[in-house]
């Protein structure tokens, strides 16, 4: 085993302020069965992009994230999703959006990345594509919470801009294997009273995921929109040469410069030798992550 | 006049192999056509965002080009668009991806940027904005051609995967006006064959299309798929203060690697201070500038 890289693993459930009908326990109990499950793939010896799918998918599976079941409104009533894994050695991706009907997101994006020959696949085709692939199909009552449906109320009352929201939600894990292999998965329902048909960083590859075993793997959330046209996950996993800051000092100074523009939100990431990243410029960042002295960390706050 | 930035404009019409059945003339015709379409607003004082959006109008209603009028079809024999803009001096951006009823669709990327809080909307939802913000509808039948329609049926007949294509024919647009900003857009069909709902690297900040006034504003033309995994548009703009290479020898680099790794295509760029880019590793790339001297350049070849 000493020749193995050391593994590790970072997961969010997104920036922004908690949910108040939520308690922290609630969070931290999901938190810690996510991560738990990608570590336990990790030291099985399973691949990075196995234990971001795995943590991903429970956070899909739990009411309290904006994501999968958890997903927001949009401004028409209805649940559009967004997905993206990426892995590091041959910076292979694939993503799907604006998606109605996959119970989990990150599946239909794993399988457009294995099973297709392209990276992204959005609204119908990708429902048919995911279905085709056996992805679980449900009804768009699946997703309906009373909750969500109260959020959307709310923001519609208050005429509110998408761009508004300071409860952002996505989810993310990103985690370094025995191999030395990165992975990063990032999935969303989106912006609560969003338009129909709008995407946002989370399914866009160098937005709101990229892996590349050189530098890093990093999932985003946040106003998505800012982070798009700030390339923030590219920004950070670039492979440059040139500079001596560690992985974490450039992730926050990234977010501190985000912030400065009037883009909120934050990061995970993880370096090749298991330098674990939690940066954000929110007043919380659910998180937990397990790094390569097998020590269980779950934060909320600073 | 003297303190103004000297203006200048590039566009693409696709990295690949020309199609056989035009003649390079009538390809010369449209080419310069977009240029000063473009130019000539440059001239008179408009933003560099006026004008790379009238080059890529004049592109997409040419037959000859994959974008707009003359779009390739997707595997179900439909079509579907992807168009994005980008301003270098804010970063904002505008995009649509999967639309098939938009007769322009870089007026529908520019109205997402203008005129909605988000960066990107796809398939219907976009659609329904685009139409309601005056862009003009079209039936289907207006992309249809029947050079389309043939090269499709050689596509399944032989079995190809999209990937496999050599003929891209996205088109694009990078310019700078006499206020230092710059601007890009780009405008594809994706590649023939392509599965429903598929989006490449057109309509992606960061991956085929990005703008940054400190850098450059770049739109890239080839195998989508690799543009994404590369995020070519945000390599070739992302501030870097340690670099001693000069814009085109960036390009050149970044166009070069993306062969050793069997990514086909091209891109053009403009720097701050007018520079000109084009780098391509296909065969042809049809392409046109004029810059600071006011010399028209039309190619296709090295």
């Amino acid at each position: 085993m000493s020749a193995d890289h050391p593994i590790a693993i970072v997961i969010h459930g997104g920036a922004g302020e908690l949910e108040k009908c939520f308690t922290e326990e609630e969070y931290s109990a999901v938190l810690v069965q996510a991560a738990c499950a990608g570590y336990t793939l990790l030291l099985e010896g399973s691949s990075s992009i196995d234990a971001v799918v795995a943590a991903v998918v429970v956070l899909e599976d739990s009411p309290l994230f904006n994501a999968g079941k958890g997903a927001v409104l949009n401004s028409a009533g209805g649940i559009e999703l967004d997905a993206a894994v990426m892995e590091g050695s041959q910076l292979r991706a694939g993503a799907i959006g604006a998606i109605t009907n996959i119970k989990n997101p990150i599946l239909a994006a794993r399988t457009v990345m294995e099973d297709s020959p392209h990276v992204l696949l959005v609204g119908r085709g990708a429902e048919q594509f995911a279905a085709a692939q056996q992805c679980q199909i449900v009804s768009p009552d699946y997703f309906h919470t009373e909750h969500r449906r109260e959020q959307l109320k709310r923001f519609l009352a208050a005429k509110q801009s998408p761009a508004d929201s300071h409860q952002h939600g996505t989810v993310g894990a990103v985690a370094l294997d025995k191999n030395g292999n990165l992975a990063a998965a990032t999935s969303t329902g989106g912006t609560t009273g969003k338009l129909p048909g709008r995407m946002g960083d989370t399914a866009l590859i160098g937005s709101g995921t990229y892996a590349d075993n050189r530098t890093c793997a990093v999932s985003c959330t946040g106003h998505g929109e800012m982070f798009i046209r700030h390339a923030v996950a590219h920004r950070l996993a670039m492979p440059s040469a040139h500079s001596a800051a560690s992985l974490s000092e450039r992730a926050g100074e990234i977010i501190r410069e985000l912030k400065l523009v009037g883009g909120s939100g934050g990061l995970i990431a993880v370096g090749p030798r298991g330098e674990l990243v939690m940066e954000f410029n929110t007043p919380t960042m659910p998180r937990a992550a397990i790094g390569a002295d097998g020590n269980l960390i779950v934060s909320f706050g600073r």
